[in-house]
């Protein structure tokens, strides 16, 4: 027997319409390509997006054709994915910061018909132009007057494009699981694969960071977006901030500590989201200029593990709650947060950060399990370490054109390639990327804790950790290293830091010193290159 | 084209799962029919539930089957929720506080198989048994020892019932949109209408409530869930309270000032939600013994309009914040919530309290119109009054065996059947019940408007507003009081009271003195009663 309760499709441009009727002035602000600080709000937002659908659909895009996006966070940025979304097609974001051939592998694969992009990016859009075989028209997000002079294929400024589209352009109606939304993962090895996010994902997805213990942003809150739409859907946020009224505040192409304090500042942000990298450079600014930070509560900080050091000095020069997330494309983004529950926060600061140190704890939606090399369930004791496998409504089961298969399996379980401890209390901790567990004599070691720690050493510029084979152990770890401008430390210095300080199994073999290691272009280190490089190491206790 | 997000179906027992594997140690704390205060966690919670699946099974309840309570708020109660649902089966709340003769009718309406009661109503449930005609077993909610010697057929006490079923028994799969839970209106005429939830709008729901500007409960917190599971799904309490994580208190039978005080002080309760009433009963204990909430930070206060000095009250010489809301067993009942908007939040504390007697704003996932009797969409300006229309996943779409077809039209609007306001912010303002609305020369007066302030002139004990025929205007406004014991006051006495404070052409064209006034079982002034009474009163204006 089935429920009668409506048939309400959990639809992305019903979030923009709530918006637009309960937080009408509620509102959005971008640092423009251009330099201005641009205000718009939500109520005049909704009409401009319904012109981006019906301009579209002019031009025959149509349900579940791909429309590609090359841009900054801005309110125009924002108008497209709803508009473009609102009949049923899907916004591609694409990753400036990718090799032009990755870029037009995707674009490609993925069969884009048209792309939106920023002016900053025409150079790099003129290049790949001619490769991208199926886009038919080109969107530079400015008005006319700034409409770059370049060789492009039917090229239109974005307010010419919308500028006789009907601002009561009715949204299409579909069912929930239409696709939506699409971004490429890429690895450190292979193709990147593309995700592919439907209305009914995202809408969820939004529901569950908007609870008190994930983001929790209300009608009260101004936040600013600094994480990349292209990066994994901006954690939600463009859907979360409309859905809940809060103010949103887009960085446009600006990066630095004294833009991004800007906006903290003038616009009263209460809530931002990035990476490190940025809070490096805020903080540091911060300290130059001797600022304060009055009226932001709290800080996302996600895409990789997050310092110590820098949780300290946010909460505790600042006051400045630091929240640790990790996600991955491949889960909308979000897979935990690190709030704090109700028997930890009132702990001794030093315990509180032990577990701010941790990727955090899952919200309802999302299922978390470890398991070992035989798929069987591991406990959740925050000792044992295996492969991380979730589930849920906004985790994909699969990838666009059926790459990848071998990360899903027949439980429905995406695997999502890193090996982590589950404590009592649901508190997630990465402990390494499966692929670069270093495994010895049939045990796991984790490179990335011995890399955490040989970084601490004074002398040490980076470090990688990589499994060599042994003769005895199958592998031993060999540490990498990259040391200091003008800093010396013999192998013997590092073991003798390291030492105590890990299990004495756990021991690198061996240190290499090299001038530098090999990265991504999303600047991870290529432990599959390094691998290779070392393939035929021999470590001194191989003849053991 | 379809997404590449998992299916992942949004059933109910997932919500108690993740709070067993996430939030295992936090509390459920229940004040026992028997008397003493039990405590529990969700851990312990989880396999429990999962006994009362398997034992249901074993009596051969299957999927869609009802299963009905009768029963306070209480972990076992909760237990029964989850057990039912899990097997795919119906709770069904029956309302103790109906007349035994309603009861027996939505009972028999719904098809009950079974029913779990607390031993309170032993008396009541002997006593409509034999109507009972698809009721093949009852199951008291206690153990053994307290089980009480009725003449009931195949009764059993709770805990022997699930004594030796399995507490890992595998929940069902099933689709989401299956049934889940069954509630009836009440209405003040014609019989009782079911209301059937499903999976999937129960999970929407908690997860629209749980959002920040909502009830936005967090790991953190203690609620205190006052208001009755069987009054429309407790606000959702028992499902958001374990999907968020926050310890969960049940009061049983005693709502009454001294007990609801005692579990919020030991029990450290932080959010409470309840109808005015029980509040009343709160303050005056507060008042008489000189005691204070420090652990309280906000109480909902649903269910009927509330009392402006009641609000204040709490908030100034409490601190705790009053969040009024509004909703119907139709919704869930999440509809408004007032919840302070960003630009309202500072406003000097007079003007704030005006919103704050609103009925409140809808979150994302309830869409809301006001129409005229042509059906035609009204501003949304404030001033404007129509017939309140719902649109959402969480809302009915019909009514259990087809009842009641007319309050839901082709577009999938329900018809609330109140007539309100929407202002520019979103806050909704309810002016009267669509029928007690008196139609006066085209025109619509609200009879609420005028009770409301009737009942605030000192001789006044209760007051009602009904239209009465006149030959020109077709209605005109009756004002029909009973006045307070020991108390007098004259027609012009009433009529001089409202002057000033209502449009003139609202102001009553009689008033009529009664002893008492007509109600129905849950305590509504049964208006139809009173517009039969006076359906031949002849207004001394009729001669105009």
């Amino acid at each position: 027997m089935l429920g009668l309760m409506q048939d309400w499709p959990l639809l992305v441009h019903k979030i923009l319409d709530h918006a637009a009727l309960y937080h009408a002035n509620r509102e959005v602000v971008t640092r423009t390509v251009e330099g201005p600080i641009h205000h718009t709000t939500y109520g005049e937002m909704a009409p401009r997006a319904r012109r981006v659908a019906h301009a579209l659909e002019r031009r025959g895009i149509k349900l579940g054709d791909r429309v590609a996006t090359l841009a900054w966070n801005s309110y125009r940025h924002m108008e497209t994915w709803y508009g473009i979304t609102g009949i049923g097609a899907v916004y591609h974001t694409l990753n400036p910061r990718l090799f032009p051939d990755q870029i037009v592998y995707i674009a490609n694969h993925a069969n884009d018909r048209a792309l939106f992009f920023d002016t900053t990016f025409t150079d790099l859009v003129v290049q790949i132009a001619p490769k991208l075989k199926n886009v038919e028209f080109y969107v530079a997000l400015c008005d006319r007057e700034h409409l770059p002079k370049a060789d492009l294929p039917n090229l239109i400024a974005y307010e010419d494009f919308i500028a006789d589209a009907d601002p009561a352009f009715a949204w299409k109606d579909f069912d929930e699981n239409t696709a939506c939304g699409l971004c490429y993962t890429s690895g450190t090895t292979g193709n990147p694969k593309g995700v592919l996010y439907s209305h009914r994902s995202n809408v969820l997805h939004a529901m569950m960071v908007a609870q008190a213990d994930a983001h929790g942003l209300s009608n009260k809150d101004s936040v600013l977006a600094v994480v990349p739409m292209f990066h994994a859907n901006a954690w939600a946020l463009a859907f979360e901030a409309p859905m809940v009224g809060a103010k949103i505040v887009f960085p446009g192409p600006k990066f630095d500590g004294a833009s991004i304090y800007e906006l903290l500042d003038t616009e009263k942000v209460t809530m931002t989201a990035a990476v490190p990298t940025v809070w490096l450079m805020l903080l540091q600014y911060l300290e130059e200029n001797n600022l304060k930070l009055p009226n932001l509560n709290s800080v996302l900080i996600g895409g990789s593990a997050c310092p110590r050091s820098m949780i300290e000095t946010f909460e505790k020069k600042y006051g400045v709650e630091v929240i640790h997330a990790w996600g991955m494309t491949e889960m909308s983004p979000l897979g935990t947060l690190g709030t704090m529950k109700h028997d930890i926060v009132d702990l001794p600061y030093e315990q509180k950060l032990d577990y701010k140190c941790k990727q955090g704890h899952a919200p309802f939606g999302v299922e978390m399990k470890i398991v070992d090399a035989e798929d069987r369930e591991l406990p959740r004791d925050g000792k044992a370490f295996g492969r991380l496998k979730v589930r849920g409504p906004a985790i994909a089961k699969g990838y666009m054109g059926g790459d990848g298969k071998d990360a899903f399996d027949s439980e429905g379980w995406f695997d999502t390639g890193d090996v982590a401890t589950l404590d009592p209390r649901g508190y997630m901790t990465i402990t390494d990327r499966a692929k670069d567990v270093i495994k010895s004599g049939g045990e796991w070691i984790s490179s990335i804790e011995i890399e955490n720690l040989a970084v601490g050493h004074p002398a040490v510029a980076e470090a990688a950790v990589i499994g060599v084979v042994h003769p005895k152990w199958d592998e031993r770890p060999l540490l990498v290293v990259v040391l200091k401008e003008g800093k010396t430390a013999s192998k013997d210095d590092l073991l003798n830091y390291l030492s105590g300080k890990i299990a004495k199994w756990w021991m690198p073999d061996d240190v290499a010193f090299v001038d530098e290691l090999p990265h991504t272009a999303t600047g991870k280190i290529q432990k599959s290159a390094l691998r290779e490089k070392f393939g035929s190491y021999r470590l001194p206790t191989a003849a053991e």
